[in-house]
């Protein structure tokens, strides 16, 4: 049970967007600009380094949500989701995200963890300044909305077609134009 | 040294931001809806959370210029700010603020550490719903900050005076008008 009382018992963040209308603003346009807008890395991409830190801090909404929306990005790739949360060395993808997912991994446990020689090899492997700057708030920002999620108890549904059909939403209109239209119903 | 190359060696978040902005503006406006905008929580109290939480993650420039905005908002008590962080329970605070500063450490070492009982304990101090709630993103967001700032090595400097000078400024216009104020100066 949340430890506050959210409006109709909605799911994970839903339900705190619903509470707090005026901190919900900022977080949405954050994950958009970070996840969603143009970037030299993918959507793909920022989302699998979003699931990935949400599944390292163990968070079921968060790596459930963006981890269907990693694999909506990835043409339906959901077994590729799956292998980077568990082991991404062995994954099928870049060696440059994968010098990205070292440093957000560092980020996910504290951010002193993250070393030159971490962001050397991202370099190496082609990571631009920019890259490595979205990496690390990347997985800042997970560990922020991991906490927020979990730190007030929010209930997630279990059902993987609840996940991907908000992920397909998401895909098309964005984090900050699918929270518009969620909030303009909440205030009717 | 930064592990990205920052305009001018600014410090902090500050160097971040310039080089960033799109992802500057929901940052400042975040900081800016929990600390400073009207709340039944003073600015103080909330400056307060955000030190102790950047105290716990060992990030020096968040709980230095926080510790300094706190001090400030608490008509320049220091040594306050310097109880809270060493033993908040030993703190002159009031039993309120104790009881969410224990939702803060909670949150600050993963959310799923928040207990029914830590949060009954609020309660019975007091705390409302909206405080409850404020308290655990305010220490999310700093589980952000705080990776944000030393996830890419910023720079910070020693002398106490630079944060008291830049704690003033921020009482008094708050951090989405000093941060335009900067961003403006940063694209001239």
């Amino acid at each position: 049970m949340p430890h506050i009382t959210i409006p109709q018992n909605l799911f994970g963040i839903r339900g705190l967007m619903a509470f707090r209308p005026a901190a919900a603003k900022p977080l949405n346009e954050l994950v958009d600009v970070l996840l969603r807008q143009p970037n030299s890395l993918t959507s793909g991409e920022r989302e699998l380094i979003a699931t990935y830190v949400s599944s390292e801090n163990d968070c079921y909404y968060c790596q459930t949500i963006h981890g269907a929306i990693a694999a909506h990005d990835l043409e339906g790739n959901e077994d590729l989701v799956r292998q980077v949360k568990r082991d991404f060395q062995a994954a099928d993808i870049s060696d440059k995200l994968k010098a990205l997912l070292v440093i957000a991994g560092k980020v996910q446990r504290g951010g002193k963890h993250v070393t030159a020689s971490d962001v050397e090899q991202a370099r190496r492997q082609g990571a631009t300044e920019m890259e490595i700057h979205d990496t690390v708030l990347i997985a800042a920002a997970f560990c922020m909305y991991n906490r927020y999620v979990d730190g007030l108890a929010t209930l997630a549904p279990e059902d993987p077609e609840f996940y991907r059909n908000r992920a397909a939403q998401i895909c098309r209109d964005g984090y900050i134009q699918v929270n518009k239209e969620f909030q303009a119903t909440q205030s009717k």
